[in-house]
């Protein structure tokens, strides 16, 4: 029997309930946006003592079921104003599944300065103080943790960044190796619980119960299925392109197509890219350490293992992950070439708690606002410092790349909804920029990745300049919502649009768990419900369709090589949800 | 003839056209606001190369019609996101209105670093290098100014805070005195005119044709029913309430009725009001200069004379003026009881270019969120410096308190639509709460000033805790709209709210220089018809009826001595200008 954990930080007090019938089949996003819509007034202050933030694994998270282990964490953000979700990889994820527990809600204010974490084990959760944890790196004190809770646990934490209500703040998870490096980083929602003094929730999964399998046939049929999918597709499959190169694999294709963004989106291909590639993380890494070597996972049970680690000169570690989206946020986006810069920003990121998305755009606009020159990596790293230590500068530059803008009255800031874009140019690629300024989320690839068709061919090819393409990015947005809340990582989706067996699979796994009969109907069914919901949460926080646009310079600024500019009409933004 | 003067500050060149039939009627904020409306696209952005700001003189001024000396500044507000029209009392508008000048528009956005003035005479506008002057505190650089143009020259300018694009910047004008003291200071529009390079407008009104007068007869007969009704009331007569106390007379008053806002919106009622009321200030000059001393106007032809002068204890000037507003933000606001620290603070806001009202609720969201303790005006006039040096902490400030919490990660921020809120608690006085919320213009008393009935008691009374409202902030929000057009300075209105024939003179003065029949019936249908404007430009920016609210703690702290919170229905907010 499933519970929900509600977590009150005003008097300390945890409390297991039962599942309401209304969430017995919800699962990641599902049951987060559920709950923050069932609970939290949408015009709360995101910091404020009203809003509440939810921490839900996937449907099938904690089973055998491949690609698996996300957690999804909801919350209205800091950074949007908006309801927000957002999904990391991590063992922590199935050992909270394992315990019984579908979802934790984390609500109240704290009363005092004091910080706190949370210990769930089998037997329940009980509250440590955590203050000598605060002010410190997430790399200084993990090593510690584990040595106290012990190596098999799992960990969700903030870094000081969110101690400090920093709107770019990440909510970090460990990893396979228990390095501080998976996060829920868009939106801000490290700073939510930073405004709640809760540093830690430590789940020791030892003697949990396990998740309940209502029909074990369908879900092992499906599994199988899926499985296959993915160790079939060549994006998917072991030593395929996500498993070689990782993410970053993407840099040469969206640079050639000319939507890579440079320089805070002035142009859309970058003379770096090459040297900053996942080939080029391939190839370096195999010079420095004499052999090849491929990725892991980011934890149990993941089929595809894309996450890559980058060495130095000498072979020692240098930092887990270089993604696709981090190259670029750290690289191009700041006009910086040099792998070994951008993997120790990255390595800042991890250690402050911070987005690396959100960071680099915001260095990137402050670049362009004149604060340093394009390329200059190591004021950036002085950057991250000003962050670490909460120094004025920092504090604009941690609340992300609009109030960055904002505080240096720069207006070339490429965001929606207050969240900066990442790393595909939407006047070079139409679809995905309707899923930007569209998606509740603010810009946001992974809530409906168009790129799959615009760039990669998967599910088919389409044009990327073509911008009729409402019906495309609201089909990606809704399936996607269900990915999200199934407990998959989202880079399934290039094996099951590709793969008719693989996608059967995948709708039967999370059956299978529930006890259902989904099919692929229902699939976009409870997508759309989702998504609805989401967009209704945010009209009622006082979004409209005016905020469902593109940064005014993108209408006007011509971006190279393509000289195209953000020409999709508004009519075919507000036919995405209805405006 | 009257011309618009169309400046383009991307080729540097000035254009005098002709003034459309559509606004042949219209002045001051009636035609601000329409321009803006017409000609700016209501989702650019504020700081970008499509957004304007237009300078109009109103209906009547530079006639002899008393109290009338006042320029409208519109445009789209990098403080609020929405249409913003801020205005001041300056002999810069009369002498422009001389000069045959209906309005001028400032368009097109700098190709370089440089900065200019335009130096507009009887035979037209001319650029002048302005590089010179940038940089530098406005008492530094007025003396030089006048020295090179001309005693009796206007001038418009705007601080260092409006050279570096933040939100708090206001626009200055010169007062009688030629002090760089008087200012459309809410809405940061200074920001704006920055972001474009414009330093100066330099008018001199020599050899001007004058203001035309359709109606000279109606004309005069309204001029002197209003002149008396100004001469008569308590509040506006000479060695009344206003040229004796100045508008800090209503500390006292506000403080007694329990809604004079203390230390960020902690309490209603503040133990130093006694001290640094308007009382106190008269008092204190008469102390330290050893006779009694009235105010004076900030312009010619004010018969109100409610600007006062701040002496030091050797009985030099210490600051001109001391508003209701200022002696607030910077004094109970922040927890300061000491007129001498207040003034310097004062004299600061005015010599960097920022509003003293978004000023003083910045330092206090700052204080409230952890950087000083209150009280402490020596951090206060630090953080001062900070701003005009444009260090990353000026920039956090100078942008404004919503910025400020946001920048802290601090939720208690007491503004609507992003401006800071003035002198009066909406929770112990629900009417001017209404229109905070409501109005186009951002938290706002002066768009509809029922304080006037709620507190005052002019025009009859109503009870300050009743929130039935709607009708009584709408109509006030029309009203006001006129007399914004009209080139009257506000405080006309509590002698016109009164005596009926100084109402028919205002009406009149209007109707005779336009030539038209107008009554109070057009008076309101005017005012509606630019409210409407106003509301519709911010929708289409993106506003709801839920940016008509008002901050989220106000709901649910109490309020001292009264203990009140915010509790005016949703649905009486929405009935203000339908939701």
């Amino acid at each position: 029997m499933t519970k929900i954990l509600r977590v009150n930080m005003t008097d300390r007090t945890v409390k297991y309930e039962d599942v309401p019938e209304k969430y017995r089949l919800m699962g990641g996003r599902w049951l987060t946006s559920s709950i923050i819509v069932d609970e939290v007034d949408p015009t709360c202050h995101p910091l404020g003592p009203n809003n509440k933030l939810v921490f839900a694994p996937g449907i099938v998270t904690g089973t055998n079921a491949p690609t698996s282990g996300r957690v999804s964490v909801g919350g209205k953000s800091p950074l949007t104003g908006g309801i927000k979700e957002s999904n990391a990889g991590s063992n922590w994820s199935q050992l909270i599944a394992k315990l019984g527990i579908k979802a934790i809600v984390v609500e109240g204010y704290p009363q005092d300065d004091k910080w706190w974490g949370l210990h769930i084990t089998k037997d329940g959760a009980e509250f440590f103080p955590a203050d000598e944890y605060v002010g410190k790196g997430l790399y200084e004190i993990f090593p510690g943790l584990f040595e106290r809770f012990g190596k098999k646990v799992g960990i969700m934490t903030i870094g000081v960044a969110g101690e400090k209500r920093m709107a770019m703040a990440g909510v970090c998870f460990n990893d396979a190796e228990n390095r501080p490096t998976r996060y829920s980083g868009r939106g801000g929602l490290g700073a939510v619980i930073g405004s709640k003094h809760l540093k830690f929730i430590v789940v020791d999964g030892e003697g949990g119960p396990g998740v309940e399998i209502a029909d074990k046939d369908l879900f092992e049929k499906g599994r199988k299925k899926l499985t296959e999918a993915l160790r079939t597709h060549d994006i998917t499959k072991p030593k395929g392109t996500l498993n070689t190169y990782g993410t970053a694999a993407l840099v040469n294709v969206l640079n050639e197509a000319g939507g890579y963004p440079t320089r805070n989106f002035r142009q859309g291909r970058f003379e770096g890219a090459a040297t900053t590639s996942g080939e080029a993380i391939f190839e370096g890494n195999k010079q420095r350490l004499g052999k090849e070597l491929y990725n892991h996972g980011c934890h149990p049970g993941c089929t595809i293992q894309c996450s890559n680690t980058w060495h130095n000169p000498d072979g020692s570690e240098a930092v887990s992950c270089i993604e696709y989206e981090s190259t670029w946020a750290l690289g191009a986006n700041c006009g910086i070439d040099d792998l070994d810069a951008i993997g120790k920003l990255i390595w800042l990121c991890n250690d402050i708690g911070i987005d690396t998305i959100e960071t680099g755009g915001t260095i990137a606009v402050a670049m362009d606002a004149g604060l340093a020159k394009f390329g200059d990596w190591k004021a950036a790293i002085g950057w991250m410092e000003e962050i670490r230590k909460g120094t004025p500068l920092g504090h604009i530059l941690g609340n992300g790349a609009a109030t960055t803008g904002k505080a240096f009255g720069w207006y070339r800031v490429p965001g929606c909804k207050g969240q900066n874009m990442p790393a595909y140019e939407p006047r070079a690629v139409k679809g995905i920029g309707i899923t930007y300024a569209t998606t509740p989320m603010g810009a946001d690839h992974t809530a409906g990745y168009t790129i799959a068709p615009e760039i990669l061919g998967v599910s088919g090819k389409v044009d990327q300049f073509a911008t009729d393409k409402a019906d495309l990015s609201r089909n990606f947005q809704h399936s996607t919502a269900f990915i999200d809340s199934s407990g998959h990582c989202l880079f399934i989706a290039f094996a099951i649009l590709d793969i008719p067996s693989g996608f059967e699979g995948f709708v039967e796994e999370c059956a299978g768990v529930v006890g259902t009969n989904w099919t692929a109907d229902d699939v976009m069914r409870i997508g759309k419900e989702i998504v609805d919901k989401e967009v209704a949460f945010n009209r009622a926080a006082g979004f409209t369709s005016a905020h469902d646009r593109m940064p005014e310079f993108m209408k006007y600024e011509k971006l190279p090589p393509h000289n195209v500019v953000w020409d999709v009409p508004d009519a075919t933004l507000d036919a995405v949800h209805g405006a």
